[in-house]
């Protein structure tokens, strides 16, 4: 029972899907998957940091004692001893935050998707740090609002010229820990001149942390939220501290904002699996964080020195770089003539794979950057893969 | 280190969000998780069916042989295995299903919502039975539609009356089997009628069909999808098969509809968990479904058949209802000047509880129905809330 022939639909699609994009890393990355490229394209962290046994157990604990709960529906805010877990991992003396301050979501992809949602209007003015996360950029794009690039030095966006841009604006996006894609770190100073300029504004602060436990001397930095848990918006992720595979992760805000973020939660996809957050929980509930943590940290901080070294040794005069604290990207600034897409399609016929710069920007895009990840590559092919990109770039310059 | 006294900031939302609120269903739920109350309202499936043994040994499998890939990031679209399984099980002789028309969602809500943000504009029209399933009218809530209800009998939704109200319609969504919220089933002629009637005014089609594979007799009507595989979206979910706390579902759809549903669910959250995948394709590959669904279908058979007699027994002439030939609901119509929303109120103090109809109507509810729900309940306590219930609808006959 079939109909014939059929008139074939005319997709018309809403104007917010129009201009939806494949993300331009997704991309590059099914071309990368090759086992013979050496990928500085990922933003994946190392799966040598996964504690499989680990997870392993917690579900197999998770599902012996409360299998009939974790397999059924749950609620839209979360399971509630992980809510209070994480209430009590991000207070500290003096700022207390709570339970019903946590919204759990599936991976903070999520969270930027349920704030843009909620807070974004059409022609919004929205601000973002130059360049910004393209995740973040990419999911608020969706309610269409208009970007404003707050201008940024090496040490992150520039406080004091928020107020001359706020104007109307309906939030600020801010990732202060070693930044995708930067790989920055925005001062103390500048956090607390940064949640002051907005305070006083009434302007909502974005304060998304998925690297902040990656510091490579193990002090995270004071996060914004406790400085004005009134005005700050934090989302956390377990992405990067214990597997992103799972996706899960969380928004810590003001009550009546959490609310509103619960039910467009419900609506879009009732709760994050009931099962993953239990067993997040049960993996973590005795400290095997403090434990592990340190761990990744080490890794990264070798395998961003063996990059380091390989670019001091093999790039050009005239190419910079910054030296990151924590996280997983280093940022390259070319000379200007190089365009770094170009450059992208040359180094993929060498087997090497970066993610261009341009992408990050959401105003004039700056075309001689480049982010590299060294997290997942071995480092006698981190040197190889480098060593390689500055034949490519020496011969531009 | 903290902002004294910093303005309370003024929440401003979005227009969409400002409309959105919680389900009236999950705030029922809320109060009738106490366990002294009977309660007909929820529409969970029951935990008995959930094969946590046979989870538990998948994920140990899955985590075992392949945990690092199981726990990173995966691709958008979803793990390729369950899209061919999913692809395969769709199939039937002459209409054949490719996996690159299957994208994996977090439970079929999520496919609702990427239909939602993908389709439907600002005042677009948007066709739904009268009821409707609460969860979709929510979903395409956030983007503004205006809902336009076709009118239905006891058989579901009338093909002849689409094509007078379908003028500039952005799509069409029903739910053919054992409908919730009226357990109603869409006869194959119907089924035929309306993919006809959606191919000739080229109307995007949704089916959605979460109950489909619990008919009680075990023979599933025809799916609309391989009537018209280029007209009709059609949703599946193995949250009523297999367990709802894992959140997972599937769109299946016309390629150039779902590659853009696809860049919809990369901004919304990346992916779906990549574990929950493995694991459920693990689980489910050698034919686990087919042993485990027809055990669910007898429980819910005799559960309805309670419920059915108890109906027969206890509730007044005057009152109606249907005989579901699958799926988790019941329907009763009470006389008209009943409101059953005042009905629950008190039926709560008699620690019965149930869902009223009206929310689930697009347009003017009927406020004299309600959905009852027998899957969770024991029959003796499925006995003694119908008497209690026919008990408060007597006093106002």
């Amino acid at each position: 029972m079939k109909i014939e022939n059929p008139t074939p639909i005319k997709w018309q699609f809403a104007q917010r899907a129009e201009q939806l994009q494949s993300s331009v890393i997704r991309e590059i990355l099914k071309i990368t998957m090759r086992p013979d490229i050496i990928s500085f394209a990922g933003g994946l962290p190392s799966p040598e940091t996964f504690p499989v046994e680990h997870m392993k157990a917690a579900f197999d604990t998770v599902l012996s004692q409360q299998g009939k709960i974790a397999l059924q529906y749950g609620p839209s805010d979360g399971y509630a001893p992980l809510r209070e877990w994480i209430a009590d991992s991000l207070s500290i003396p003096g700022v207390t935050i709570t339970p019903d301050q946590v919204l759990m979501v599936s991976g903070s992809q999520q969270a930027l998707d349920l704030l843009g949602k909620v807070l974004i209007e059409e022609h919004s003015k929205v601000l973002v740090e130059t360049p910004s996360y393209l995740g973040a950029l990419q999911a608020f794009s969706v309610y269409q609002p208009e970007f404003v690039s707050i201008p940024t030095d090496d040490f992150g966006l520039l406080p004091e010229e928020v107020a001359k841009i706020a104007d109307g604006a309906r939030l600020l996006y801010a990732l202060p820990n070693f930044q995708n894609p930067t790989g920055r770190t925005m001062s103390v100073e500048r956090r607390f001149a940064l949640v002051e300029t907005c305070a006083r504004l009434g302007l909502p602060l974005i304060e998304d942390d998925p690297y902040g436990a990656l510091s490579y001397r193990g002090e995270p930095l004071p996060k914004m939220l406790t400085m004005n848990p009134n005005g700050v918006i934090y989302l956390g992720s377990f992405s990067k501290v214990l597997t992103p595979g799972i996706r899960l992760g969380y928004v810590v805000a003001p009550v009546p904002l959490v609310r509103k973020l619960e039910q467009a939660k419900q609506a879009a996809d009732l709760h994050t699996s009931q099962l993953t957050q239990m067993v997040v929980y049960e993996a973590i509930k005795d400290g095997f964080l403090e434990k592990h943590i340190p761990s990744i940290r080490t890794l990264y901080a070798n395998q961003c020195q063996v990059m380091l070294d390989a670019l001091t040794e093999f790039f050009p005069a005239g190419v910079t770089w910054n030296k990151p604290e924590g996280g997983m990207f280093i940022w390259v600034t070319l000379p200007e003539h190089i365009d770094c897409m170009k450059l992208l399609e040359e180094s993929i016929t060498q087997n090497v794979a970066f993610v261009p710069g341009a992408p990050f920007y959401a105003n004039e895009p700056q075309k001689n950057t480049l982010r590299l990840s060294f997290v997942t590559v071995p480092p006698e092919k981190i040197r190889e893969g480098v060593a390689k990109l500055a034949k490519l770039i020496a011969a531009k310059i």
